[in-house]
């Protein structure tokens, strides 16, 4: 539904761009680092998504005529307009698979082309990927919490505005089972459910018409909500009585919903009063500012809810609304780069890297990963990024290279995968993720560790820009 | 650069449409409220905005063929599958203007229409009137504290996806000056603006060379930034240096950029830095997590920011990042509709209405808006919406009706304005409401009020579905 066209982009892109362009900086090489700083929602890990419709709309990426004659009105030279006619990414990306665990401070993405390119996807990059990644996120909480009852997405009214296409598809790489969002499940072949709403019933004198209608019309997958007008003396006796009459024509009601009121109190009156009636594969469905802590308490309690619609606190990445992650030059024109900053945490990791995770002889984590220099042969002694008296020996470790090539000279080098497949493939590696890492209040903390000689770099070029 | 399809919505709106159509309710008309709860930010007042995106969408809102053939394989008919491929909006729309001034619990916007046609747009509407306000709510925040300084949009890096496109559109209602979001600039005619990334200087071996190249091919607004070494021995002698170079060709330097640091301390000492090298004219931007919080203690503290670049905190609209608005049936097949719940403040308020706004003779807003049946004449005595016993007289009062037909039979009534326009009658409408309710903590609380035909008809329909 998008025509994501090249000036998806910040106006400072353009601006250095054409200074690269016209100080003869056309075809100097860089590479840039992709990654945050901080865990969402003070969590231990964090999921990382976007990357495949990253790599398709690069794939597409261009600047339409319409660009080029509101840049014509923006100060930009003829020659470097020319340029931007013809632009088509052709660099090389190396990433982490989508669906992968990502932790703070280690590249997840490096973009490796000329200066002009790698600057000119910059915000876009940033844009898809910071969000998918804090939903997919934000969705893998709440599948922890929920065992295996059913999650659907129910955000798309509370989203922000067009962003909450994507809300849709992360969270399936989370762990969602389907989404009302029927765009989404077009374009990603998500399974799209719903229900009803209050209005289908206020439109009908009598609430029990309303289920009747619904259920003549919609047997399949139904769901009725109970709570319009009193959830215990009407809503539910009413749907008991439309469930039995399919029952006669040989049909089955799917669900109730609970949309309101203390959802595992209703949640157990409701129950019983299905089961009372021997309806009890009638599932019973429940909405209302859902989030992981509402849901793991209701779990807790263990009250009989089957499925779990999810709302804002879904789409919108509730409470932080935003992952950190930035975009970094590391290495341009032959050299390596940095950024100071006053702390050692917010100064960058000069050099074209690679990352390793350690893993026992089981193939679990150890809770390491290793940020190593790209060749760099021997990492069995590494340091902690901020504290350089810190050391550890990893020799005894499996290593997995996490950083793989995605893209080369502007194609794509990885076959798609469907959205199963990659929900799949995030769930075996969060699998291998000890409970430590996983639980909401104070996690352990997953190491990040340099290796010694990307420490020696780093500090031979902090001493360097040192006045 | 969105292609709004008709299935940008949820997929109950499609399963109840069906039903309406398969039972003779196809050109059954309803009348529904948009409103929400609860200002965000515990503010005060709310600025509504997203209105004339809203309408032009609707406008255009079909179902593409892709979306009739996804359809047929989701048990939808072949009878109503031919209507969806000749939908077309064809109702009515009352509403407060883009802009305005907005309250929690009173109708801000009402849809008349088929029951069909006003489910089928309901995802839609609430999507993109939802975000807008929550955003142009939290830029006029900002622009409450920054006096007369200039607000620009940093934001779409760290925006919820492609939301950060409306985002960049809200911001400047609420009072923005500028974007950095080239498409937003484009589609929406904002000035467009940005400064330099630190990846720009660190390309370079020295700083003084960055900013000379910089400066050299993009002598009109020319921004740079300081930190990315060392701000006061680095980067500001620098650009100073920089800068007196541009005044012998006859260039002014825009700014210098901070991004880093505490932002009063170094703005003052860059400004004396600055100052003691006769460029007073060179004005100081910053960035770095603002938010209206922040901007208030640097005015406070009278830092000498002439330029603030807010990204995060605007874009998502932090911390609320989702406006609770929703959208209910009040009127349907000539009988006025209600849904009960437990507690009088979330029982919706049946009938079609009108909204007024009281003001003083000067034209200032006392406070009060006040729900009326649609065509009430006499609305001198109005209740506390939740506290029965709790009325006023209001005769005193000049009364402006708020709900203004926007749509007529699917065809826009109103004249499509300028963002500029737009901001400028928020603006105003913004002045006429007294400082107490615009305060950050502990605004006084703007009293939305129900005529007492009003409330008769509401304990009406109580009392009639009490079981």
């Amino acid at each position: 539904m998008f025509d994501f066209s090249a000036t998806y982009t910040d106006q400072y892109q353009l601006a250095m761009a054409q200074v690269y362009f016209k100080n003869g900086q056309k075809d100097t090489r860089a590479t840039f680092d992709y990654y945050f700083r901080k865990n969402p929602y003070k969590g231990g890990y964090t999921i990382f998504a976007g990357l495949e419709d990253l790599l398709e709309i690069i794939n597409d990426l261009k600047f339409t005529k319409k660009d080029i004659e509101y840049l014509k009105t923006k100060n930009f030279e003829p020659d470097f307009l020319s340029y931007l006619e013809n632009f088509k990414f052709s660099g090389n990306i190396y990433s982490v698979m989508e669906g992968d665990l990502v932790f703070p401070t280690r590249p997840i993405l490096q973009v490796e082309a000329t200066i002009i390119e790698a600057q000119l996807i910059e915000t876009l990059l940033l844009n898809l990927l910071n969000f998918q990644t804090l939903i997919a996120t934000k969705a893998s909480r709440m599948r922890l919490v929920a065992g295996n009852q059913t999650l659907l997405d129910f955000g798309l009214r509370r989203a922000q505005g067009p962003g909450g296409y994507y809300a849709s598809r992360a969270a399936v790489i989370g762990g969602f089972n389907g989404t009302s969002n029927v765009i989404a499940g077009i374009d990603f072949d998500i399974p799209v459910s719903g229900t009803m709403a209050h209005s289908f019933v206020q439109s009908y004198d009598y609430e029990l018409t309303a289920f009747r209608d619904f259920a003549k019309n919609r047997p399949d997958g139904c769901v009725l909500l109970v709570d319009t007008y009193d959830t215990l003396k009407s809503g539910v006796p009413n749907a008991i009585t439309v469930a039995k009459e399919m029952e006669e024509k040989g049909q089955k009601l799917l669900a109730i919903r609970l949309d309101s009121g203390d959802l595992a109190y209703f949640g157990k009156q409701a129950r019983q009063q299905l089961d009372a009636a021997g309806l009890q594969y009638v599932k019973i469905a429940a909405s209302n500012q859902l989030d992981e802590f509402v849901i793991k308490s209701l779990q807790e309690q263990e009250a009989p809810i089957d499925i779990y619609g999810v709302g804002t606190n879904l789409v919108i990445g509730n409470s932080d609304g935003a992952l950190d992650g930035v975009y970094k030059l590391t290495f341009s024109d032959g050299k390596p780069r940095i950024k100071i900053s006053e702390s050692l945490i917010k100064t960058t990791l000069p050099h074209r890297k690679q990352v390793y995770r350690m893993k026992d002889k089981d193939g679990f984590c150890i809770g390491i990963d290793v940020i190593s220099m790209e060749n760099e042969e021997n990492i069995d002694k590494v340091f902690h990024p901020f504290e350089p008296y810190k050391f550890l020996n990893t020799s005894e470790y499996k290593k997995e290279a996490l950083l793989k090539p995605v893209m080369k000279k502007g194609e794509v080098q990885i076959k798609k995968r469907t959205l199963t497949e990659i929900a799949e493939y995030s769930k075996s590696r969060l699998a291998e993720l000890p409970h430590e890492y996983k639980r909401f209040n104070n996690p352990h903390i997953y190491k990040v560790s340099i290796s010694e000689k990307l420490k020696n770099e780093r500090d031979r070029l902090i001493n360097e820009h040192k006045i």
